[in-house]
């Protein structure tokens, strides 16, 4: 086994360690463990089977969330019309500049170049349509007919779709031009029911991100100059990578009734009068398959937690023989069958094709929770190796406890993941109280920064202007002591979190 | 009870019967039943919750039944650059002239119209991008870096995605611009392996279609003039829908090397050589939500089979007073716990602001199968009323038995609708030898006609352009018998299988 396990420290070695380089280490890291690559399509990725089976586990979690909280799914068009694109001015404005256009529905042979082809310019749309970068016009223009009366209310439906924004600087998961997200849709009758809903599902959020991430967050507002363009008031939940940066994993929005005044949606209230509806938005996406791999990776590769994981266990057999191989396999047989039993999610990898050292280094990239080794020895001891992924601890457990064993563990390992990047959030949050302090903090210890704040976007956009540090929130649930802004010296009411972000 | 069935009855009358306008039937039952619709982009539908229930069960079982077969889910590009889209000739030409295309990214303020905005003109794409009507292009170049030797094969990978074909004539479900599938993409070292996998799938959507459809389908293969676009071989599966027209169910692509070749993706086979990769596609879509309605829908509305239903028992309390309510709501309590303890989703519909006759009619239109309801007899006798959606018959049932009643019954609905179906295309499927009583038995008795043909694409398209009828397929696995086409009187093999379609 020794020998292996130098193998496998050579093979690891080919991530460039975090500590030189974050970025480089995350775009490594993505790649190499088979999760996601660019595409030849500028800006946009092709997820990759493992990849796609992670967010698989988090739209099935999510889903079924969303499903207790009494919302449906529902499917509307890709394509906006630009008129109803540009109904509400705000969203229109805030989205304009990252819009890919449909201008022409048919291609021709291009006669000038034999085997290819063009567009053809008869086939040009009377209007443009834009390939969604959100869905708030096209459902709010769907929406009115649906709403008459208050009994038609609320609507609470969601939509798993993909959806385009021509973003100039673009990273696997992080960034890129078309994504695949959930975005929730909701109509309500009163202002009230509609900020709840708004909290409710930035709840829902915080508890998916902490609960099956293992990743803890902040749940705030934005301050009216990082809301969704279109929106009253915005929730979030905001986590703290390991190179200190921030990273927005999931927004909530309130939005008054700015779209049901733009697509003039009314319903006749309890009392017989005509009101415009309520609404909100709220949406997660495969940004945080890049918030999972920032918040637990390590210089080895992808730590999963085993709540998320597609493969939580994976076996591998040490063997020189056939013979060997068979009686191993046979083993694991009943071990897989009562690991199963529990609902566990298996793999015994007895690929002949590759040596036991290169897929103990695959699977260490990959970040499978925990793997079992069953080699002769372990045949004649009745004992199984069984490796820790998260903080690459090894013991040897009796054959007859390990699935128990496994069980308690998996428990275990997702408490500590989340505990551990909690410690690494608490200790990466600084009280500061003056701009001299802020910026080195922000330079040297990086993290949240928790400073007063005048109140003023001019003081907001002075300070990401000087230092690229923006409000990632006010937080919610938490009593505010009022103080001097940290910047300009004035009446501050409450202290928010500042940092630099994704 | 008597009193509410009456109120039904009128209430369902505003369906137009199949017999009077079997598309008529259609279109107002999808748009009555809560389906689907149309939106305000032209030939684009939106997928209204409930009709988007029923898609996810259908989703969930085929995702099921691709894993159990080996397959794993990705995601790629929405879009395909005009020189990628155009390398497999064949494809490209199939598809061309109905390809939505991007060709600028981004808006900009129209200083003429004021809160308007326009294309910018300076942001057009130096290479326009086709939003992917099918996958192949961008699929078969991305296997190009994935496959390098023997190893790295078979890849068998499934997408869930949305696509845009530019149809002029447009149909919910049937024919939309933009609709949901599944496309897989697989690659494989041999010929054989590759045909293997496409007819394998080709059986996994027959089974799907009669298992959980309760459709009957042929299986068989395409016309060479009838193949996708691309491929070598063509396998599908063909319904019969109410008014004697088929539809193509799904389809199975054996693509033979054409994809590996003009995307040049090689590989080293285990004799060391350099060989191109084999490939198959395979599909199905939201189409299916149409054959299902046309399958089994009745005049009343939709017929749900128990294995797709999201809400597989209603019960509806019929009360006076609250008190009345009260009492049922508690036997309901303990009826619903029991019945979801076998597995069975089900639904209180307690509401007050629908009366039980409007309720009734609801769940009919919907397709729910099977209704409970419970009034103050009910209580008195400690029974239930039982309603089958599939045969209207109703029973009253003992409380205590109504649950073990319910399980058998929902298995004896399925099988039965699934007969029903196949009884009726046994009696639509006919074997004609002249060309005269093809005319007739397609004009007066529809279905399918069982011919002889003589392999020619001449007498292919004069059967077309004389009566509209097209080859659905060339069964497989039946015993070929030899004789004289239908038409030119020339030697033909076996027979095919002719219809109008959809």
């Amino acid at each position: 086994m020794h020998n292996i396990c130098a193998k496998l420290h050579n093979m690891s070695k080919n991530l460039t360690p975090r500590s030189e380089d974050y970025s480089k280490w995350y775009n490594e890291l993505v790649v190499r463990a088979d999760m996601a690559e660019n595409s030849a399509v500028r800006g946009c990725m092709v997820i990759k089977p493992y990849g796609f089976a992670i967010w698989e586990k988090m739209q099935a979690e999510l889903d079924r969330m969303f499903k207790e909280t009494g919302h449906q799914n529902a499917y509307f068009p890709l394509f906006i019309p630009k008129s109803l694109f540009e109904a509400e001015e705000k969203n229109a404005e805030g989205f304009a500049k990252e819009c890919a256009v449909v201008t022409h529905y048919r291609l021709e042979n291009d006669p000038d170049h034999e085997g290819k082809l063009r567009v053809d310019p008869e086939a040009k749309l009377e209007e443009e349509l834009v390939v969604r970068p959100t869905s708030e016009a096209i459902i709010w223009n769907t929406y009115r007919n649906w709403i008459q009366s208050y009994r038609d209310l609320p609507i609470l439906v969601n939509q798993w779709a993909n959806v385009v924004r021509w973003e100039m600087r673009t990273r696997l998961f992080l960034r890129t031009a078309e994504f695949l997200w959930q975005e929730g849709h909701t109509a309500h009758a009163t202002e009230k029911e509609a900020m709840d809903e708004a909290e409710l599902m930035n709840n829902v959020y915080a508890k998916f991100a902490e609960g099956f991430m293992a990743m803890p967050v902040i749940k705030g507002l934005k301050t009216p100059s990082e809301r969704f363009a279109g929106a009253e008031e915005t929730f979030c939940i905001e986590a703290l990578m390991q190179d200190g940066k921030a990273l927005q994993a999931g927004t909530s929005h309130f939005l008054g009734q700015n779209f049901a005044k733009a697509f003039d949606v009314k319903f006749t209230n309890r009392d017989g009068k005509q009101d415009y509806v309520w609404a909100t938005s709220w949406g997660v996406s495969t940004r945080l398959m890049g918030a999972l791999i920032m918040t637990h990776g390590d210089d080895r590769g992808l730590v999963l937690p085993p709540n998320l994981a597609p493969i939580q266990v994976v076996i591998v057999p040490i063997y020189r023989s056939e013979e060997q191989l068979k009686a191993i396999s046979e083993v694991v047989d009943g071990l897989q069958s009562e690991l199963r039993a529990s609902g566990l999610t298996v793999k015994y990898d007895d690929r002949d094709t590759h040596r036991p050292g290169a897929k103990f280094a695959q699977y260490e990239l990959q970040g499978i929770p925990i793997r079992l080794a069953i080699g002769p020895k372990d045949m004649e001891n009745g004992t199984v190796e069984l490796a820790r992924r998260d903080n690459l601890t090894k013991e040897i457990v009796p054959l007859n406890e390990v699935s128990a064993r496994i069980e308690g563990l998996l428990t275990e390992i997702q408490e500590t993941m989340f505990q551990s990047a909690l410690d690494f959030r608490e200790e990466h949050t600084t009280e500061v109280d003056d701009f001299q302090t802020f910026k080195n903090v922000l330079e040297n210890k990086t993290g949240f920064i928790s400073a007063h704040w005048d109140g003023t976007s001019e003081t907001e956009d002075k300070i990401k202007e000087l230092t690229k540090a923006t409000i990632r929130c006010i937080p919610l649930y938490e009593v505010g002591q009022p103080g001097k802004c940290v910047y300009s010296g004035k009446p501050s009411e409450r202290r928010v979190l500042f940092a630099r972000a994704y």
